[in-house]
């Protein structure tokens, strides 16, 4: 297995008897799961994706992604939520939080219409309407109406169209939508844009290893055929006997972290000791909160990257209120050879590393920091990934998703739904006057 | 004053009796921070920072900023913790997050000393080993012997003196150090650097304002006599009668937020609504976490970026665990004039909105979301910020410092150490075979 669990730091907190205690519980979630007989199981279309994918769809993905890295400077994906966090954090993960600035041979790639920052926008703008910049962009909305995506789609249509020419600015957008309702694809059809499919039977959060994700991390060049190959492996990997629980990492995470919830934990930290892991840790933290965090439960999914916030929040976790744990991302085999000069002069006094590779006293800041935090009263569990590579990370946001369902099982919610999501935008809309929200707006504004 | 907070939102959560109630602490505590008689008074030093500041010395930062502007292509700012989230953070928030991808006239400015990572490291060498790129550096370290910062400058000097030999490479080397102790202060005098000082009786998460944090902001182009006048005011305006605390931001504010957590809250969400906000979040969360951890105490600190966020951890905040409460930063007068363009085939039904500027639908997504979320039984506090401008964001950092100081001396702890950092740093010395750690050494070897 490409991901493994190890649980030594939590020993502390939870108990034979814990695990004893869970068991026919974890059995009765990962049943219901597969049988397909639990809360909102008309959106499991994740758990067979990686094997049931579209490969017509999937070779268009390919051609379309080829196209683009031979005509375009600037790729701007426009989508929120599900339809942006996915593709970020795997294209962080694989290429960097630096991809634009380094010269990777790939469009620099921009995220908008996740945000209703004019700041924001007005900057892209800019970028983008440079003579010398070629340009194609991607909207990514299932139905073609949520605000921030919708705005930002408007301005940049326009901008493509000033750039190209109504004709020939539609070579340039890629719409990713509702296989036939909604407006957008309506209008997309009509328009001659290539269309990619946003299932209906997964959600946003589940959608990266569908097109929504797949096209803006193949324009960034990573091989999306070994991501599919490696989260297929998972979903081989991990589909075990529920009774042997102990023994599979995604229904081992999914009862660990909610014993640790149960004997008192609200806060679950997500640590990473590598930078581009930042994306990845912000993807997981939408997966968990929106999957779990509804009828007044769920652990408050937080994160850190290590050691730079050991030197923030790691006071904190080591002395603060006791109420977290921490979920640690340790990649086995690091792709960096950085080793450590020796210093004649010696000034920093750590000539005792000369030699060492930084990727060992990385690790080593990892145990001392296990160790140190198991100390202060905070358990950690350590997820072990084999390398940073295509294959594994595939199987590594397989096995998020499938831990997220068992887990979600577990606490007694439906994993799959958002319904506090709609709250925001009922009163943002009544307050902006959108037709139909009349009464609302008179409640909400005499409240302000 | 550049800042007001809102308390309405939290009217349903603490009430007229609460502030009654807490008003003889606040006293207390203000009294105790103004006469340096509470714990921790030898770091008090930023209290009066702005109006005391060594004027030859920000003279020379000046001096040294503008060669560095017309010298170098690259500028890499060498620290961790607070030798790098304060300037990192004004950076951004008055320039962009993407500061280096759009054309500023300034170098691109990298952070590098802040972690372990071998791939962050690879990185950050090879764009400053290109040939056509001019480089200067600023390591930040009091002592000179912090490992990740000590690592990275042992790379980056031997990187210059390969780039422009020993001789001329120290014009490309900038030294923020301890006065006058430590084997960075002598060395670098020794070696011809021109050094800056890490002043004695201000914390790393308070010295932004000190050339730690003013020589890398002034390199961006930032106008740091504007950002220390905007603290000189807050440093006036916000000595008030702690009596008439009602009316003082900062004390208002500490006293609030003490109240919340009384009342059962255990996590702050700090809350933006521009991408520009991010890394003052985390500038935040040090202030915060590393001041009030302690003790079994203190609220976690967490952020989220809206209306991104709330497309993620928006459901676990409307719905979940009801433990959290907000901080808002409101802009009261953002700078951008976008407006969303009319579209004939209104595809996506927001025409109601056509011709209305960015800005006030992210003010009224920002009321919507407040309303909401109350409803949702999590309160809110709204500070509200006159602008995005140095004097505003100088004067809001004073705000903060001041009011994390009366609110951890309310808690009752001492706001200016970490003892808990040195935790993992014990532990990563001893598994790394540090001289000195070996009984240590054997201890934890046995625990893994």
């Amino acid at each position: 297995m490409r991901i493994e669990v190890d649980g030594r730091f939590t020993g502390k907190f939870v108990s034979e008897k814990d695990f004893t205690g869970i068991a026919p519980e974890v059995r009765k979630a990962v049943e219901s799961l597969r049988a397909g007989t639990g809360k909102g199981s008309s959106m499991l279309g994740w758990l067979t994706l990686p094997r049931d994918y579209d490969r017509e769809e999937f070779a268009r993905i390919k051609a379309a992604a080829d196209r683009i890295r031979k005509n375009c400077d600037i790729f701007v994906v426009i989508g929120i939520g599900g339809s942006y966090l996915g593709s970020r954090a795997v294209i962080e993960f694989l290429r960097s939080p630096r991809h634009n600035e380094l010269d990777s041979g790939s469009p620099a790639i921009y995220f908008s219409g996740c945000n209703i920052s004019g700041s924001d926008l007005d900057e892209l703008l800019e970028l983008c309407s440079r003579k010398d910049k070629d340009v194609s962009i991607n909207v990514i909305s299932k139905s073609g109406t949520t605000t921030e995506t919708a705005v930002d789609f408007r301005c940049f249509r326009a901008l493509l169209e000033k750039k190209y020419g109504k004709r020939r600015a539609k070579e340039h957008i890629f719409v990713t939508t509702d296989r036939v309702r909604g407006t957008l694809k309506k209008f997309a059809d009509e328009a001659g844009y290539e269309t990619f499919v946003v299932p209906d039977d997964v959600g946003g959060r589940y959608s990266v290893l569908s097109a929504v994700g797949l096209l803006p991390i193949a324009v960034s060049g990573i091989d999306i055929d070994k991501l599919m190959r490696g989260a297929r492996a998972a979903m081989r990997e991990l589909d075990t006997d529920p009774d042997d629980f102990m023994n599979n990492p995604a229904y081992y995470y999914a009862a660990v972290r909610n014993l640790l919830l149960r004997s008192g934990k609200s806060v679950e930290v997500f640590v990473g000791y590598e930078p581009f892991e930042l994306m990845f840790s912000e993807w997981w933290k939408q997966l968990f909160g929106e999957s779990e965090g509804k009828d007044g439960k769920g652990l408050y999914p937080a994160s850190v990257n290590f050691t730079t916030d050991l030197h923030s929040l790691g006071q904190y976790i080591q002395d603060g209120q006791r109420t977290l744990f921490e979920t640690v991302l340790e990649i086995v085999k690091p792709d960096s050879r950085a080793k450590i000069p020796n210093d004649p002069a010696n000034i920093d006094g750590l000539n005792f590393l000369s030699g060492k590779m930084l990727t060992e006293v990385n690790r080593t800041a990892m145990k001392g920091t296990l160790l140190a935090h198991e100390d202060g009263g905070v358990p950690g569990i350590v997820l072990k990934l084999a390398d940073r590579s295509e294959l594994s990370l595939g199987y590594m946001i397989y096995f998020f998703e499938l831990a997220c369902a068992v887990s979600g099982y577990l606490l007694g919610v439906n994993p799959f739904d958002q319904p506090g999501v709609e709250a925001y935008k009922k009163n943002m809309f009544a307050l902006l006057g959108k037709p139909g929200y009349e009464d609302l707006t008179d409640k909400l504004r005499s409240r302000l």
